[in-house]
């Protein structure tokens, strides 16, 4: 069996979808490189690359909040990431289990796991 | 109850998850536009648009495997919007009912629901 082809853009990143393995849960959509993925595969937790911050970096390393890789998938194009986590704590930086814990209305639907004041 | 802020990039595009509502499967990523995701909202089925052919589409026009929206969300950083779909036939056009129906390593995991040369 081969890797799958993949298409990164022209800026050398590809969007990765993480995923509760468990609860099916989608917590975050972020960046990843090759080097980020190959460090994923490597290790076995996510890596993505922050484009704002413009350095790869190991999801929960400041917060313990890791993501142990289940398993990676690729869409049908090669251009899309999905890595089944289990997840550590919660995934997003504002305490909630998820990144989505709102609707585009602005209605709050997202469980808060910690508190973000006892952990950054 | 105001919409929340959404930070479309400098091609104003923002990345859409689909995520089959009831199986929690994600289905796809690809990417919306303001005029996509009005669209979307307005008619309670899952627009995008499309980078490579410019311009916007309804998911399900051509097959007739539509996504009739549960619930759209937004991530914490408003960059990435989570559609929540109730899905009919596959959201792959290979056939599958996931378009992440491979591990990265190239072994197909997902499960195909038709037969692509029925439907195209």
């Amino acid at each position: 069996m081969t890797d799958v082809a993949l298409a990164f853009d022209e800026q050398e990143y590809i969007p990765a979808v993480a995923q509760d393995a468990d609860s099916g849960e989608v917590l975050m959509l972020a960046y990843v490189t090759e080097e980020a993925l190959e460090r994923t595969r490597e290790t076995g937790y996510a890596h993505y690359y922050s484009r704002s911050r413009d350095e790869l970096w190991k999801k929960g390393a400041t917060s313990g909040h890791t993501q142990a890789i289940e398993e990676v998938r690729v869409d049908c194009d090669g251009d899309a990431l999905l890595y089944l986590v289990e997840q550590s704590g919660g995934a997003c930086h504002t305490g909630y289990e998820s990144c989505f814990y709102r609707t585009v209305d602005g209605e709050e639907v997202g469980e808060q796991v910690f508190d973000p004041d006892d952990v950054y």
